[in-house]
């Protein structure tokens, strides 16, 4: 920032000498009192000017303003670990001492959530290419674009997810309304209600294949709706009439999936939270009529409660519109704005030249997360307690080449005879996880967080290469 | 802020004078240097000033970043009238074409909903004390504070909140949990959750005196809750379990309410969403099991989505965080943070010197709905064909003074005996408002918002006083 003294105009002093030195007498009264009014005139402008939007050397000021910011407003959560009161974590799909950093050896290791906390540094490093300023009177009105189908969501953060798509070739956008919501969570109850008919006799049975996300059961149900129910197992349905939830690739276990059942009358939801290329292979462009992503786990932003889904059917997207607005009236404008950011820094990092942005998220994602694959492999391997799913190579569309998978959850066996429990039997070591039961599996597996920040996965590889047969 | 010309630095004042002592003839030159000079810098600031938002040594920088936001990230709404997509009004809280400035004397104007675009202006006016920097990678994790019962609070937003509560007294938030919401419009579902025993044989019914704010009905019935459902106009339930929803002062009619039903197996949920100086007169300061606050309405930013509840039991407070939980795995960070800058503004406005902060809201706002009741009154007289409720003065023990009240809405009847439908009359004069049947009442009535911008109330102001019986 230039100096303020720098900015000053300086009037060429030889000449104004000169003249000033040559007639004497009352000019110089008439001289010095026009300018000193101007000057009183001037500076009460600027002090009212001021009063509102700043001050001359800003420079000083606004950098109070950040700094008071970062401390005062974007606060850092505080992290400690008496979550007592929370909700019991069977019925929520995050738990209570998330973020927390481990202060010692023999600190809980809490891995039971997906907290995608590892993306910090990533965000660290990228810089003001990511940071975002919103001016006070911006983004007030609850209306976003009046001529888009989806009145509330903001051109620009369409803009970027298009682009996106267009970039990764992870899922076809074109043909497809984009719905934006906050986060994948309300976009999958957006999703039921839309596909539920109103007027049926009985709630539309809603299914997917075991192992399958530990949320669906309890979001599909929470409320009782008359509109759909939870009905378990989609290998397990016997029926016509059904909303299937196709997770791909799947949480828990990082496998892909296509739907189980084919009936004409059933409707899908793929969830495609995970379909990135740090933790799996683009091997296709998806191109279902219902497709969810969320920032959560594509960017790491799980605080900004933001996902989208791409629309085939215009009644269907009317209709999920329809449910935001009840449920939300919209979704906020803010998170809208951060994360067309976001997704702009991310698809800058590979389409900018390297001078301008050289930050490539999904290539630190996929290193970071290979990595730990590795460190988990080997801790398992030496354990002789565990076990873990095998993923083969396959080739990457989006890097040309041939990569292996690397889940944002480790889908762990206990192969222990005599341990049922794995959830219990690692909680006993203070390593958190969720237990197969919320998967609808047996409570020999637990599902296991890869994205939390680095001390804590560390620790906990090295908490699990302490436990042998 | 202190005045320009103290923060300039000055040299030693009384050497400056021996100098100047020491050689008459320059004195002069000196003043009318430093006096031009002071008007050309001065000159220079000004207009930099008037060119933008920055500041002398800032404006580069500030600039770039502003203007970078505002073409790329912050993207004004497309507003146009082609809004033949959107969902009916009838179940909906919002339409279509909010905000959309009207183009000439014979545009549509809407003032169907409540978009809060009125306040712009102020926070214009404001400057950067509204606006808020989010580097790209804070607020990442889903938790704020796992200390917190609501672990997705913002510790600073909830600062604001009683700060702000403690400043204007129009709620008592001490002994109350603050649970933070995607808007109030989630936190009524969150409070009807929690309500409703998820055991009962029946649905709790859900009630509110007419007229009742247009969007319970459809908030409370869409997902057919085997929890709670609509009852209608609570003065005409026969009951005893049942939840009230009490809206003072009342969306749409202005009035202030209390609860009509009083068993003592019966619930109430108060929406407080106006009770705000510039609203009415803060007669006291309310202390309610449950109480709902929106920024849309207290400070106009509706785009943020962004809602808190004052809740007194704990039970309750868990249930209602469940339900956020469940619905929206928490509520945007970035929301949070705003609002707690837009709040923390507003607090400062009051509580810091003028030289700091002279930036009033509830001034603001009161003068300007003050001018515009006044209008609509002369107009609604003139014209011979409508009504508007009366208000008595109180004494707002905020200001101190006797005020009056000046709704966000006015509740307009229409007299003409031959009009039954007076949404369907004044909507053949292009004026789009809301017919008092969603509100529970006859057609006779109309909702219509007095928080546009000053050109669409001014052209409905110059509209309505064409009409004539």
């Amino acid at each position: 920032m230039p100096k303020v003294s720098n900015k000053w105009p300086r009037p060429s002093q030889s000449s104004l000498q000169r003249r000033v030195l040559r007639h004497p007498g009352r000019i110089w009264v008439l001289l010095i009192l026009g300018s000193l009014t101007l000057n009183l005139v001037m500076i009460a402008l600027l002090a009212s000017l001021y009063e509102g939007e700043g001050t001359p050397s800003c420079k000083a000021e606004r950098s109070i303003l950040v700094a008071e910011e970062k401390k005062s407003v974007v606060a850092a959560p505080q992290q400690q670990s008496t979550a007592e009161e929370l909700v019991s974590a069977e019925e929520i799909s995050v738990s209570s001492t998330s973020g927390k950093r481990p202060a010692s050896k023999d600190a809980i290791i809490n891995l039971d959530h997906g907290d995608p906390t590892m993306f910090e540094s990533f965000w660290k490093e990228m810089g003001e290419h990511g940071d975002i300023i919103i001016p006070g009177w911006q983004a007030m009105s609850y209306f976003s674009d009046v001529t888009n189908l989806c009145w509330f969501l903001e051109p620009e953060f369409a803009h970027e997810v298009r682009r996106l798509h267009n970039l990764v070739g992870n899922a076809v956008a074109d043909g497809h309304f984009i719905i934006v919501g906050t986060g994948s969570t309300q976009l999958f109850q957006a999703a039921l209600y839309a596909l539920s008919p109103p007027d049926a006799p009985e709630p539309m049975s809603v299914v997917s294949a075991v192992p399958y996300y530990s949320s669906y059961p309890a979001v599909t149900d929470y409320l009782q709706s008359g509109l759909y129910r939870w009905a378990g197992d989609a290998s397990m349905f016997d029926g016509d009439a059904y909303i299937e939830l196709v997770c791909s690739p799947n949480n828990p276990d990082g496998s892909n999936r296509e739907a189980v059942l084919k009936s004409r009358n059933g409707k899908t939801i793929h969830d495609l939270a995970y379909y990135w290329p740090q933790y799996t292979p683009i091997t296709d462009a998806a191109d279902h009529d219902i497709m969810l992503f969320t920032v959560s786990k594509s960017t790491g932003h799980a605080g900004t409660r933001l996902g989208w889904a791409l629309v085939k059917d215009k009644n269907v997207a009317k209709r999920m519109i329809k449910f935001i607005e009840l449920n939300t009236i919209g979704v906020s404008k803010d998170s809208q704005l951060r994360a067309a950011k976001i997704l702009k820094a991310v698809s800058d990092g590979y389409e900018l030249p390297v001078s301008q942005n050289n930050h490539r998220l999904f290539d630190f994602g996929r290193q970071l997360l290979s990595i730990r694959w590795q460190m988990l492999q080997e801790a398992v391997k030496a354990s002789d307690i565990f076990s873990l799913p095998d993923f083969p190579l396959a080739l990457c569309k989006f890097t040309g080449e041939k990569t292996g998978t690397y889940p944002a959850f480790a889908w762990l066996k206990c192969e222990k005879v005599e341990v049922e429990d794995c959830e219990g039997f690692l909680r006993k070591h203070n390593i958190l996880t969720r237990s197969g039961r919320h998967f609808g599996v047996e409570p020999k597996y637990v599902r296991i967080s890869m994205l939390d920040r680095d001390e804590t996965f560390n620790l906990f590889i090295e908490r699990l290469s302490m436990l042998h047969h």
